[in-house]
């Protein structure tokens, strides 16, 4: 019975029957919230004047409320980009299905050269080299870039990273590693874990062009890429569905075995 | 070989390594959209003066939108109750875990009932004899309500169902099935497919002080309950990420085998 159980477990292994665990079964598997608060103290774009406004509508004794309502830009705190906002008559946020939204991600590590070069961007060698490393992009995926800067979330100078000539400093994509990934692999979209998949310096958003423009989305302000491995995660993207709407806020999770 | 191969499957199909499709495995699941979109045409709360507002900050060439921002009570369309909105110094939205958010669905139809009787409440018996035909309701499930109402959503005047005296006209939770389930079951939340899980005719909102008071949420406005199998499915329920905040508008999928 021994012998059977073991040739049945090494089958098992090895078959379709396999119950490896896949970090894709939601009963079983370990979840990382990925998404900031949407708060007063949120970092904002600087040209966000009223970036976040809430009013409680009816409060408890104890002055916490009972109800609110509250304004916000659709790009502000951990958000999605719809392709819309790249490019035009191109879907919309509520146009975004499950099947668009969830996906395997694939997390690049550029934290130590952003560290030493806050306008470092991605470029093709890097994901070629990331290939290398772990394997071909999976088809599907969603390309999260570890820049580090999800731990200076709490920091907003640190975080936008203002010079004296009010041009931010923080790391993104690169227009080469942006079209290596639209055209030559087939993902879902790409995510980062500062304010935009363009650089800081970036004026004319070439990325947001390339990635929104064939179609796929953004992730901004992605908190804790940091946590998740090269690859084994899912990804669940939830945005608001807001009808006609170019993004807006996004919950999203990490699912580990 | 063929012998072997039997015995492993039997074992495989009764032991912990079992690849039945569970309706929890995100790679191999159909997901049903649970969510309305949110939009100036939503049914909205007789008291709310500005339900929704969303305004352009730059459009395309085709008048869609590039950006936009947009403000909105936290309690309209699909949305969550957190427990604070049910009573003081309770859990906040942004309190709310993956593991709290995610869980299976059981699903009570009353729409028959509602049909003849929009101001039907689902009672304690109801509760019962969906147990008799299904079983236990299990730990951790989200229990919604099937009225029909989510049909009816494009239709204003048929959601809300005011009278001449401007009451509203729609079913609910009833005070006893919704102390049985915040008492004598643990569940993680309760949702319903028209706006409140009180009925409504309700003034004093006692759903809300039993189930929102014990530390449960509420899914309000949830769209295509009826599509639903009575057991079976895991929902996926992602609210908005507000800093302290009663509720707000959530994503739900189901998922399904």
């Amino acid at each position: 019975m021994r012998t059977l159980v073991t040739i049945c477990l090494l089958l098992v292994g090895c078959g379709p029957a396999s119950n490896q665990p896949s970090g894709t079964d939601l009963t079983s598997a370990t979840f990382i919230d990925m998404t900031h608060s949407v708060s007063l103290n949120a970092p904002f774009w600087s040209g966000e004047v009223t970036p976040f406004e809430y009013n409680a509508l009816a409060t408890h004794a104890s002055g916490k409320v009972v109800m609110g309502q509250y304004a916000v830009p659709e790009h502000f705190g951990t958000h999605l980009d719809a392709p819309i906002h790249g490019g035009d008559n191109l879907p919309t946020v509520d146009q975004l299905t499950a099947e668009d939204l969830f996906g395997p991600a694939v997390v690049v590590d550029i934290s130590s050269k952003a560290e030493t070069d806050a306008d470092y961007r991605l470029t093709r060698e890097d994901l070629l080299e990331w290939e290398h490393d772990h394997g071909r992009i999976p088809d599907g995926a969603i390309v999260l870039l570890n820049t580090g800067w999800s731990l200076k979330w709490n920091d907003m100078d640190a975080y936008r990273n203002r010079a004296d000539d009010g041009r931010m400093h923080f790391p993104g994509f690169g227009e080469e590693s942006a079209s290596f990934l639209a055209n030559e692999r087939s993902i879902r979209g790409i995510g980062i874990d500062n304010m935009s998949v363009d650089y800081g310096l970036s004026s004319g958003f070439e990325v947001h062009s390339i990635v929104n423009g064939s179609g796929k989305y953004h992730l901004e302000n992605v908190a804790n890429v940091h946590l998740l491995p090269a690859t084994g995660a899912h990804l669940i993207v939830a945005p608001i569905k807001i009808e006609g709407g170019s993004g807006g806020q996004v919950r999203i999770w990490a699912v580990l075995p």
